[in-house]
C-alpha cells in the first residue's frame, strides 16, 4: 500500500480500511512512511475526521505498536479512569483506592503536569520517597498485592503515539478529535484493561473549553472503547473552576488524604463526589457491583469505612513512600512557605473563574511545568475558597496563595485575582459538577 | 514567526500575510521549516485554498527563492506562453517563431514529457544536434539574435518550487489550484517576462479534465499574474482529443515545420489556429500589435510570409541543430519504423477519445516517459486521423501507429483502438477548440 493512496483516500473524504490504517501506523514506526507523509495524513484527518471504525483501527494499530500488558492472570477484574485534564483534578488518588477496596484492580499509567494542568505522577512524588518509575514486574506486584498501582508511561507502551504526538505538536493537528481519541485509548488499552471510565472536562480549565466539542470527544471515546471490546463510559464534568480546594502538588495529596480520612473540607466536596461516582462506575462496569446504585453504596462504604485509606497506605508503602502521611497529612505542608490571602476587591458574586489562568499562576510559582524539562516545587499552590455563584463582600477571600514570596508571588497573586470575575448579579446558574453521562 | 502559528492560521481558514508566506517559503528552502510542517501547511492549503493576495505572495516568494532573469536590456518586449499540458500539444514550436517574427522576444523555459504528455524539450531534441541545455549567457545570446530561445529549467530558477513539488508529489497535494498557480507562475515569472498567455487545457487529455476546475485554475492564474504586475491572459482550450495530427516527438516537429512551410494537413489545422491565436495575444499584450485583430493579422502574416519559418531555422542553427530539417522535414522520419493503420471495427461516429490513453500508448512505445528516468525514442508516435464527430465506416482508419513492432506495438494499437469510442449517434456537439478567453 502506497502512503500516497492512503493520504488521497482520506483527503477525498473516504473511509480507510483497517489494513490501510495499520499500514500507516506501522509505516510511521518502521520508517516506511516519511514524516511529511504522516503529517499530511494527520492534517487530512483534521479536516475530514474519522468514523468509529477508523478510530478503532487507529487505536488498535497504535496500541499494538508496543507492549500490551496482560493482567488476565489476576483473580480480579481490571478497570481504570482517564481524565482529559483540568485544574485541581485529583480524583485518581481517591478513586483508585476506593475501586481497589471494592475488588477492582486498577493498573493506572499516569502522566506529568504540563501547562495549566497538574499530573498525577508529580502529585505522588510530593510524598517523600514515593517512586513512580516501576519496572513492569514491580507494577504487577504492587497491583496484585494492593489492588492498584501507579506508574509513568514506559518507552515500550504505544511507541506510535509518542512519534505521532510529536508530529501533531509540530503541525497543529493536536486538536483533532479522532487523533485525541486514538492517543488516549491506545495508551489506556495497552494497560490491559477490562473496563474504562472517562472524565471528559469542559469549561475554562479544560483543554476543550467548549461543551459541544467536549461532548463530541466523550462520545467518540466511548464508541471507540466499546468498539475495541472494552466496556467504556464517560462523564462530562465541570471544569469552569478548580476542582475542589487545592491546586498544587503536596496540597492536592493532603486534600485527598483528608477526604479518605473523613476530614474533607466543604470546598473539597466536589472531589469526593466525583471520585465516588467515577469509582462506582468502574466497579459497575467491571460487573462486580450489581446495579450502579449498589456500586455507589459499595464505593461510599469503602471510603467511609477507611478501607480506601488503608489501600492508599499500602500503595504508598509498596511504592517506597512514607506511609505516615496517611496519619499526618499536614506533615506534607512546608511551613516555610509564605501564605497570602487573595481578596476580592469588590462586593458581588463570583460570576466566572478562568481556571486555566489559576493553573498557570501555580505553574509559574514552580507548581507545574511551563516547559517539559522544568523542575517541580511540590509545596507551592493555591487553596481556592470562593466558588462560582458565591456572594462576597469587598475584602472577602478568594483563596490562599502558598509561595516562596518575592516578585513571583506578586505576579501569581495578580493573575489569580484577575482570574476571578466578580459581578453585581449572580450567574444565571451555578455549574453542575456532572453534566452528562455518556454510556454508548 | 513559528511554523505552527502559520499552519494554524491556514488550518482555521485565515488569510496568510505576505510575511507569513515568505517565512514559509524561505523556511522550507533554508531548513527552518521541517518537511513535515511544510506538508501539513500544503494539506491545509489543499482544503482551505488561498486568496489572490496569498497566491501572489506565494508566487513572489517562490520566484525570489532563486535567480530572476532580466531581459530589460533587450530592445524588445518579452512574452511567453505556458500550457497546462496535453497530448499532441506542440504550439510552442510554432507560436514562438511567430511572436519573434512580430517583434516579441520569447525566453521560453520548457519541460520534459512525463506520463501521458509530451514535453517541448524532448520534441526539440528530435532535431539532430539540437541543444536544450544552454548556459544563461547562451540563452540570452540566442534570444537576442533570433528573438526566441528554448531551454530547460535550471537549478538556480525557483528552487523552492522543486522542493515543494517533491513534497506535494509525495503527499497528494499536487492537485491544489493555489499550489499549481504558484508553481507555474513562479517559474514563468522568474524568466523575466513582460506578458504571459496561458493555454489551460480541459478534457480527456488534460491534467484537469473537468472544465469547471480548469476554468477556476485559468482564472486564478490570470488574477495572480496580473496581481504580480505581469499582463496575463488565459485561453481555456479543448483537450478532448489529441491536438492536431501527430503524437510523438519527431512527428510533432515535422507537423510544426509543415505548418510553418504552409504545408499543414487538414488534421493539423487546430495547431495552426491555436498557435496563431496564442501568438497574437502575446503580441497584443506586449503592446506592439495594436488591437487584438491587428495582432492576429500580424501573426498570420508572419506565418504566411515564411518569416516564422526563418526564425525557426535561425533558432535551430543557433541551438546547434541541423537547419536542413526546415527544408526537408520528412528527413526527421525514421524509415525503419513499422507503420500500422489502426482501424475502426465498426461503423458510426467518433463520440469521444480518451486522449490521455493515446498519450500513454505512445509513451509506452518509448515516445514518452513512464518514469522520470526513462529514455525517449524520438521516432515513434501516432498520427491521429479521426476527429470527434467524424463519421466512419467499419474499417476506416482512426490513425497511423509508428512503432518498432512486436508485442509493444500490439499493446499500443489495442490501447489506442480502445481509446476511440465509436457510437451510432454523433456527439451532441463537436468540441470547440477555444472555449473561453479569461482576460482578468
Amino acid at each position: 500500500m502506497r502512503p500516497q493512496d492512503i493520504i488521497r483516500r482520506k483527503r477525498d473524504g473516504g473511509e480507510l480500511s483497517r489494513e490501510e490504517v495499520a499500514s500507516f501506523v506501522d509505516g510511521v514506526v518502521e520508517g516506511r512512511w516519511a514524516d511529511y507523509q504522516a503529517s499530511a495524513l494527520l492534517m487530512a484527518v483534521f479536516f475530514n475526521g474519522m468514523t468509529t471504525a477508523e478510530m478503532e483501527s487507529l487505536t488498535q494499530a497504535m496500541l499494538h505498536s508496543g507492549e500490551v500488558l496482560d493482567f488476565s492472570g489476576l483473580p480480579l477484574p481490571t478497570a481504570d479512569k482517564h481524565s482529559t485534564g483540568g485544574v485541581g483534578d485529583k480524583t485518581s488518588l481517591v478513586l483508585a483506592p476506593i475501586a481497589a477496596a471494592c475488588g477492582v484492580a486498577v493498573p493506572m499509567i499516569s502522566g506529568r503536569g504540563l501547562g495549566h494542568t497538574g499530573g498525577t505522577l508529580d502529585k505522588l512524588e510530593a510524598i517523600p520517597g514515593f517512586r513512580v518509575r516501576l519496572s513492569l514486574e514491580e507494577f504487577r506486584g504492587v497491583l496484585s498485592r494492593v489492588g492498584f498501582a501507579m506508574m509513568g508511561q514506559t518507552e515500550t507502551i504505544a511507541p506510535a503515539d509518542r512519534k505521532l504526538y510529536a508530529l501533531r505538536d509540530a503541525t497543529e493537528t493536536v486538536e483533532s478529535i479522532p487523533l485525541i481519541v486514538a492517543s488516549i485509548m491506545s495508551k489506556k488499552l495497552a494497560a490491559g484493561l477490562g473496563a474504562l471510565v472517562l472524565d471528559v472536562k469542559t469549561g475554562s480549565g479544560a483543554f476543550m473549553r467548549d461543551e459541544g466539542r467536549a461532548r463530541a470527544l466523550a462520545k467518540a471515546l466511548v464508541r471507540t472503547g466499546n468498539s475495541c471490546g472494552v466496556p467504556t463510559e464517560a462523564l462530562l464534568t465541570d471544569m469552569s473552576q478548580p476542582l475542589g480546594e487545592a491546586v498544587g502538588n503536596a496540597v492536592e495529596v493532603v486534600e485527598c488524604i483528608d477526604i479518605m480520612r473523613g476530614e474533607a473540607s466543604e470546598d473539597a466536596r466536589p472531589v469526593l463526589e466525583l471520585s465516588v461516582e467515577l469509582a462506582a462506575r468502574m466497579v459497575a462496569l467491571s460487573g462486580i457491583g450489581g446495579t450502579l446504585e449498589e456500586a455507589r453504596s459499595l464505593a461510599r462504604r469503602a471510603l467511609d469505612s477507611g478501607a480506601a485509606l488503608e489501600r492508599f497506605r499500602q500503595n504508598v508503602e509498596a511504592q517506597g513512600g512514607d506511609p505516615r502521611v496517611c496519619d499526618e497529612p499536614a506533615s506534607l505542608k512546608d511551613l516555610t512557605l509564605a501564605e497570602e490571602q487573595i481578596k476580592s476587591e469588590r462586593a458581588g458574586y463570583v460570576v466566572a473563574v478562568d481556571a486555566a489562568e489559576v493553573g498557570r499562576a501555580v505553574a509559574g510559582l514552580g507548581g507545574g511545568r511551563v516547559r517539559v524539562e522544568d523542575q517541580i516545587d511540590p509545596a507551592v499552590g493555591f487553596m481556592a475558597r470562593a466558588r462560582v455563584g458565591q456572594q462576597l463582600r469587598a475584602g472577602d477571600t478568594l483563596g490562599l496563595l502558598l509561595s516562596r514570596g518575592g516578585s513571583g508571588a506578586e505576579a501569581a497573586a495578580a493573575r489569580i485575582r484577575a482570574a476571578y470575575l466578580v459581578g453585581d448579579e449572580p450567574p444565571a446558574q451555578s455549574p453542575q459538577l456532572i453534566k452528562e453521562v455518556i454510556a454508548q
